[in-house]
């Protein structure tokens, strides 16, 4: 393919194709009518609230119209990923252009009455959004928040080894964070499992109101950067239209064939050395072939042009003009015919089928998927004869099971894990019996489990983690992402906008499910005995339970086995984020598999064999728990309870799917009345020890008729290094608290249950004065068992 | 000061207070007692439960050792932020053996019983804990969540001529995405106004279980990334300490020597050219002088050395040796005298006062700070004589304010004000009028507002924009943060650990007071007309009243006037996070400055004049509001209630500070029970039309006695590009629904009322319809007034 020359009537074709996007592009953001300026342009053609993004257009087109020669020419499997995604009318018209919209959506047909449509529908009410949406065909990334480009590119091409991912970054999306740390992705890459991404960094020069940093750096010190972060730099530049298509063809050519050449040297020759591979540097002028000026002030090639450059197109006379001569230098009559379709030679440069890029299942990763091979849980399950009888690291189990998941998927290669640096130490360790981490930089024989070829993902960044695992999930596989509980606030935005994402591809048919976004939150907040306060945080919960309903799931199993249960239904499920908080620690096994099945399905269960109601009869007090170590102080209370007032009738119950507390018109988990009722009764207190912050128990349970006798213990925000049962004392999460919220609660108790408060009081001074001196715990909490 | 010869009995000297402070490290992960070992140590003398992190100790320590030198004998005012925070025993160690340990802590006095005690307290229930925390003299910087330290630093260089800011960057931190797009500051410092920051990348080549990816570039590549980011490598590496010694002191003294010629070029020579600031890269073992093998396995210079290299000292006689072995290499007898007090020796190297790094000023920013000179309000107040008549933007009338502010400070230069590419679109541009926004890379003649000495620090990140803020602020200035509402989530993580640091620095006695962190969002969730969903997300909120309520204010106010009163507190208040939420967009006026003032102090009250029951009697429904568009729906639902029910007696009750709702003992502005009541009533329905979430009203007023008859609309993740009524009618929070939820709530009502409801259905549908097919509001919310 190198070196073949690029006629200018080739280059001729592609500016048509270039021109027509622009043309489309600047419709969608000003026309409500007359679409094809087949008569003079009035006011009422133009949209009253004119909302979009010029700015970045024209570079987007320019790319999108180069992409399509190249991927026609090579047959090259091509998946494109827009940063500057708030560019949804260019994105938008190639896919018009190339007819994938049309497919998806008949009603904006590729002929005139489809682009009237096609105009009045962006950003308009009712109609398309501004962006790179879910709703645009070819998309994996929606691009309003700024910098998980590179990410997204890079994970959509792990495991695609035919694939070529070209990523165009936006000079102010650069500057973000997220971005930054993406570039060193290539050390994860592998040339002979993996596919290529293509980055093209986009210098249009200017961001919403400043120049951007990239842009202003001299060209020589720019070139050390991209080197340094491991990249070729190839420049296009230019703003002389024929001249940057020629410039563009030909570096994109290069471009494809040394990614060609890397791939070919690892695949066929063994080569090992890590590749330099090509980015391209796009110098355009922001809003390109715009209006230079406008009311007197440069426009064009300048932050000005970054959303709409003529504002006042229905009042202002002299902007409406501006506007047709704008719209006419495109020569719409040579792009279009009379009906409104595309010219055939604007059309020239399309590839067909599948490979268009509005039209790639790449981009509509439910095409793609298949289901994950879950092994046998019995395999890795813990055997439980009784509750409490013996300990297992919960996290250490489900890793076994991890690792057959990456034994199942050798060949296949479509399961990742990813995590910050972690995976040992959340100790999921086993799964490199199966599969080592990615590595591709410089190798020292004291290394372990580094592995060319491998599919544990470790960087020390949760935004590359999220980013890489929503673009290998985007496209068709499976994965889980384990962090520290504290630090997946990290990704906090990156998580909403992925439940944005789902929650409107759950309302479009033509895009297919895809895997659930796995969490496994643990080094939790009870247990940062080496790191303390700024390790404390288990906020994350708080905050997806903020968002849709339909895509939020969170579980707090108590033990080993419900772990497994719980992340077999999640790696199963299809457009969930799943939020899973499960300690590393030792931890009681309280159930046998099959018991922790039933548990989990139902999601919320009384634990008949915990209380002293026995199901008899209506409980004086529910002691309710969601989260290990809460489970353990419950238990340990119920045990305390039934020795000092064995009269009193506990129930114990178990939460583990925490949607189960909303009202059912609230969460598609959601109990009824009744079924809440039936478990925590309409009268009787409920003392409920939560793993996290206590009010989010209030927030879920509000609107129960039995909510004004719930009392809700949980992490209080007071946190320190020290010793695991001095945290639970601090936050007043104890067993003898909450025996002592009991007494207090539940009505009418005999007289020994005023010296039972007293002895729980003073047994927790002791235990405060004892951590202090000693720095442990004391043996009676540190080596408590359940007595069944 | 360049180019003095260091002598070998210099070195010999500083290799003295290097090995004392790495045996101070060591005790302190280990010893209970014993601490000069004066007896062969035994199990008894080791702490039951190691905790603490060895690994980059070392590399502290000796960072510690050569600035000690460089402050000395250049008496230069110098900072200290160590990115690898959770190398807390070397931060310690230092401060001890300089003595300003001793000086805040009196009781852990420099020897042998202090020594005792800053062993045991080390991690340690009732002690301190592990990372360089708060309670760490010199320290503005935790380190437990990586990726911030650089933006800390420039944060403390920036208005800091005289200031140098040393900034320890580990390798593992320099892979997260804050770290790697902070690199980029020095193109925002001003070498006339500013300090300088001096980068340390400290490649010790592993994470927790893993290498790191910059220690495994080729050198040559490294460089290219360190002058890509505009910064002249300077290289130590080793392993022999002399040898290290040597090259660090050579180093460091080139390093300062080049940032002094910079300055002086630019402050007297008026050289505008970009410095190429050095940057140290210093590659040292992990976990250097520590064990070299542990049970057959290499644990120096690699990742095992991350926390604790011998971990069965209690239980192995083996480890107990090899940890005596250990302590010894460092020779204490030589060290510390019989009373364990430094030696002359080891202390030679010390600066004195508040020259040295645990005792500077700069560390405990309130020393510094200056009260605020805030200009008189009466300026910068809209006028109202009636509320409603008057519309104004309100973030644009804050803005002329925050330029009186910048003028104030033109000379004394310690407010900023920081945000992601947005001080214009956020309408606060008339700060222009007092400074430009900093800038040092190239300028064309295109830019406007630009200027090297300019105060405005915009960069398109939102956490570097946070970093640079805390980073100024804990040094003792002054500013806020202006951001979109919904991309503020970029740093949950990051406001999470700056509320932790004013959580604990408040119980310090020794920590003054300083500036609280202001955060206006603006562009917020009902407003995205050109962004849509990707842009909307109220949440931020909802994370923060998660966190310790000592150090959290929200303020919501509805017009201009009260955000220019509530701008005024917060700008004046210490040691808080206060976020202010307020619209950008055209919004009533119903404030004066005066009757604004009362309101916020208030922070809730009675709007007698927008409701119907004149406060003759206690009212039928109370409609509570808070945040600017619900209170416009709110009145417009008073409006209308008075209209078509005039005999319904309706209080409207506006809350600008959230807070109000807590429980008085949860939180310090909550209300008492008396309070609230007094506002919401005990019985009457409250309809409370909310800015965010509905949920979190209720997570705030659970407790109320009133809280059956609450039911609150807001924002249900409903969005898209749409009409800004369109936003309101879909999520229900439209003065039509609200009326109708009244009219739902109030027992026997009027036949008219249920005429009512049904015409308020109809009303909807008819403006959903117009919007669909228009794409604008219609006039009678558009052009809706207030009647009075």
């Amino acid at each position: 393919m190198a070196g073949r020359t690029i006629t200018d009537d080739e280059l001729r074709a592609l500016d048509a194709h270039w021109r027509a996007a622009n043309y489309l592009a600047v419709g969608q953001i000003y026309l409500l009518a007359n679409p094809l300026l087949t008569e003079p342009l009035r006011p009422e053609h133009v949209k009253p609230r004119l909302l979009g993004h010029w700015g970045t257009s024209p570079g987007l087109n320019l790319v999108y119209t180069h992409l399509n020669r190249v991927i026609r020419e090579r047959d090259q499997n091509t998946l494109a990923v827009w940063g500057p995604g708030h560019g949804g009318p260019a994105v938008v018209a190639n896919s018009w252009l190339e007819g994938s919209y049309s497919e998806v959506y008949p009603d904006v047909s590729r002929d005139a009455a489809g682009m009237a449509r096609l105009f009045k529908q962006f950003s308009f009410p009712g109609g398309v959004p501004s962006h790179v949406a879910p709703e645009t065909p070819g998309s994996i990334h929606e691009g309003g928040e700024l910098g998980y480009a590179l990410s997204h590119a890079y994970g959509a091409a792990f495991d695609n080894p035919n694939l070529v991912v070209a990523c165009v970054i936006g000079d102010g999306e650069a500057e973000t964070g997220p971005l930054a740390a993406s570039w060193h992705s290539n050390k994860f890459l592998d040339p002979v499992h993996d596919g290529a991404v293509l980055p093209i960094l986009h210098l249009n020069g200017y961001k919403i109101a400043n120049p951007t940093v990239l842009a202003r750096l001299p060209e020589a010190e720019l070139d050390e950067l991209l080197r340094g972060y491991g990249h070729e730099p190839l420049h296009v530049t230019g703003d002389n239209p024929l001249t940057v298509h020629r410039a563009m063809a030909e570096t994109l050519d290069t471009a494809l064939d040394e990614i060609a050449a890397y791939q070919r040297a690892a695949r066929e020759d063994g080569a090992t050395e890590r590749p330099r591979w090509p980015v391209i540097v796009l110098r355009t002028p922001k809003g390109w072939t715009g209006p230079a000026e406008v009311d007197g002030v440069p426009v064009e090639n300048t932050w000005r042009a970054h959303q709409v450059p003529l504002s006042a197109v229905r009042d202002n006379p002299g902007h409406l003009r501006a506007l047709e001569t704008w719209l006419k230098s495109y020569r719409p009559d040579e792009l279009f015919d009379d009906d409104g379709r595309p010219t055939e030679r604007v059309l020239s440069c399309l590839p067909a089928g599948d490979r268009r890029l509005g039209a790639t299942p790449y981009a509509n990763g439910g095409r793609l998927l298949r289901a994950l091979p879950l092994p046998e849980l019995e395999r890795f399950a813990v055997p439980v004869d009784k509750p409490g009888a013996s300990v297992h690291e919960p996290t250490k189990v489900l890793g076994r099971m991890l690792g057959a998941v990456m034994e199942a998927t050798a060949a296949r290669r479509d399961f990742r894990l990813v995590g910050p640096d972690e995976t040992a130490s959340n100790r999921l360790d086993a799964v490199y019996g199966a599969t080592g981490k990615a590595w591709q930089a410089e190798t020292l024989a004291v290394d372990e489990n580094l592995d060319r070829h491998g599919r544990v993902l470790e960087i020390l960044s949760e935004h590359t983690c999220q980013g890489w695992l929503e673009g290998y999930l985007l496209t068709g596989r499976h994965g889980l992402f384990s962090c520290y509980e504290a630090f997946v606030h990290i990704v906090d935005s990156m998580v909403n906008q992925h439940i944005k994402w789902l929650r409107t591809t759950g309302d479009l048919g033509w895009r297919r499910p895809i895997a659930s976004l796995n969490y496994l939150l643990t080094s939790h907040v009870w247990r940062q005995d080496h790191n303390g306060f700024s390790h404390q945080d288990p906020g994350f919960v708080d905050h997806v339970m903020n968002k849709s309903p339909e895509a939020v799931r969170v579980y707090l199993p108590p033990d080993a086995n419900t772990l497994l249960s719980v992340a077999e239904h999640c790696l199963a499920s299809r457009d969930y984020v799943n939020v899973v908080v499960a300690g590393k620690q030792p931890c009681f096994d309280w159930l046998s598999l099959d018991e922790a099945r039933v548990h989990c399905a139902r999601g919320a269960g009384i634990w008949d064999w915990a209380g002293s109601s026995r199901g008899v009869r209506e409980p004086d007090v529910v002691l309710a728990c969601a989260g290990d170590v809460p489970t353990q102080e419950v238990l340990a209370a119920a045990q305390l309870l039934r020795r000092h007032l064995p009269h009193l009738a506990v129930r114990v119950v178990n939460v583990v799917d925490l949607a189960r507390l909303l009202p059912h018109d609230e969460h598609p988990h959601g109990m009824t009345d009744a079924e809440y009722d039936s478990l925590f009764t309409r009268t009787a207190p409920v003392i409920f020890a939560y793993h996290g912050y206590p009010w989010l128990i209030h927030r879920l349970a509000y609107r129960r008729s039995g909510h004004a006798n719930l009392h809700v213990r949980g992490y209080k925000e007071i946190g320190t290094t020290t010793t695991p049962f001095d945290m639970v004392l601090r936050n007043d999460l104890d067993r003898y608290r909450l025996v002592m919220d009991v007494i207090d609660r539940v009505p009418q108790l005999s007289v020994r249950a005023a010296q039972v408060r007293q002895e729980m009081e003073d047994v927790r001074t002791r235990h405060h004065a004892w951590i202090r001196e000693h720095g442990t715990d004391l043996p009676e909490v540190a080596e408590w068992t359940w007595e069944g």
